[in-house]
């Protein structure tokens, strides 16, 4: 999908203006408290769910799960959700509630709403956790040698409503850090081919990733690759430890580039190439 | 403007819900940090600014100001804000880029942002900020007795694009601390009665305002009143401090009822009739 907006620049630019921009989440250190993680995301109707079909609900429930996923991606332990909704005109106060008992349904305590009623409906949910001064788990971390694991099946998440619905992956990251040296994580959202790049740029390191093993939703590896709304975490860590379900093992970090192997050992490169947008 | 949204019946509904939601901000304790003041606002295209005429930097301002508003209505200093717009479709970097430049304007430390295309452009800003544990001030404090002030010129907000350029009373809220005992505080965003009236319920006290002492923007004391968006600040403080500058005072705090007193002496009821949407 093309679109006007070049919004990886954009996002190095804004970056460059606010070094705290981190990965998955922005990091601010609240000394002696812990580090604060920040992050925020939207879910606009006709871009990232379809009111009229998925209901308030999905748009209160998605909006808090995308950000309690960037907050296990960072290896965070979310505490506040705050939500800030536009309900479409001539709305009434039960699909309002319906938004917010969706937020709620996500896991996180609300501890803050603003509704407005405007054309398009729309909700922004900033999710606010806690890691140890320090620890948050930047995609920055990967090393040569590192396996490269994924928390579940991709792909086909948009026609199975899966996007609306996934269970954000906050214990499974508690979990693979009580048994892992993980040293880069994402969740992937545009997709595992540009997320894994995300990481690669960072860590300034190569991939080799085998097709065989990535768990599918469908029976297609191009969906899995490319589709992206999976939010399954995306991690690297160090050989050699035991890797807990539900994460499988998909390829290996290298010295340089990125190539999907073959199970005939063929090997073709692994493009960057996803869905930044569905507007 | 009537609209079907009955907000103050919803926002008590999310209060109940999330009791953390405080006035203007929520308050999250972080000890030994302090306590973290979070809030969230939104600048949707056609209800609180318009895209076409008063450009992207106008929305990415207003979105924080606002935010920085509420801090400043705490006793609270902000810290840091991230910021999630929505461009219309067709919009360029250019465009993006100003409305971040905007947000940075508004004077807070920009620490993440997220940008989508979508059918209507908006912005929301969360803005975090901290206090000392339990120094926050909030709306319910105010005593029989307490002089009731305001920091600047109210009404005409809208006309006189004082809404997109307002600068947020930070400075000025940090000055009144330091002069008097601040039993309670708002910023008007519904209008200087709408606003007075949630200090009057949450307090359980009523007002006495004297109508000639309330600074116009425009000559229309109706407009001082009712139409909000004026972003000053609403204070009640104990009697005896003197009032630092800008604040003025403008009435006082009484067992019940809210009056506005004439100068001839005539009494009428201060009701709270506000504008809560311009959509």
């Amino acid at each position: 999908v093309d679109h006007p907006l070049r919004e990886r620049d954009l996002i190095a630019w804004i970056r460059d203006r606010a070094p705290a921009t981190g990965d998955d989440c922005a990091v601010l250190p609240c000394d002696p408290w812990g580090d604060l993680l920040v992050t925020v995301d939207s879910v606009i109707d006709g871009v990232h769910a379809h009111w009229a079909e998925d209901g308030p609900g999905a748009f209160g429930y998605k909006a808090v799960a995308r950000g309690l996923s960037d907050i296990a991606a960072m290896g965070g332990q979310p505490l506040w959700a705050v939500v800030a909704a536009t309900l479409p005109k001539g709305s009434g106060d039960e699909q309002a509630r319906a938004l917010f008992v969706g937020a709620e349904s996500a896991g996180c305590e609300l501890v803050g709403g603003d509704t407005s009623v405007g054309p398009v409906a729309s909700v922004t949910a900033t999710v606010l956790g806690r890691v140890n001064h320090g620890a948050a788990i930047l995609r920055s971390g990967a090393r040569v040698g590192d396996r490269i694991i994924v928390s579940g099946c991709l792909g086909g998440s948009y026609e199975s409503g899966h996007h609306l619905r996934f269970r954000p992956r906050v214990e499974e990251a508690r979990l693979l850090r009580e048994h892992c040296a993980v040293t880069a994580m994402i969740d992937i959202s545009d997709g595992l081919a540009v997320d894994l790049h995300h990481i690669l740029e960072a860590s300034g390191v190569g991939a080799r990733v085998f097709s065989e093993r990535i768990p599918l939703r469908t029976d297609s590896l191009d969906a899995a690759l490319h589709e992206g709304e999976d939010y399954e975490l995306l991690a690297c860590v160090a050989a050699g430890a035991t890797i807990p379900a539900p994460f499988v093992e998909i390829g290996e970090i290298v010295k340089d580039g990125a190539l999907l192997v073959h199970p005939d050992g063929s090997e073709e490169p692994l493009e960057p190439r996803g869905y930044e947008h569905r507007g």
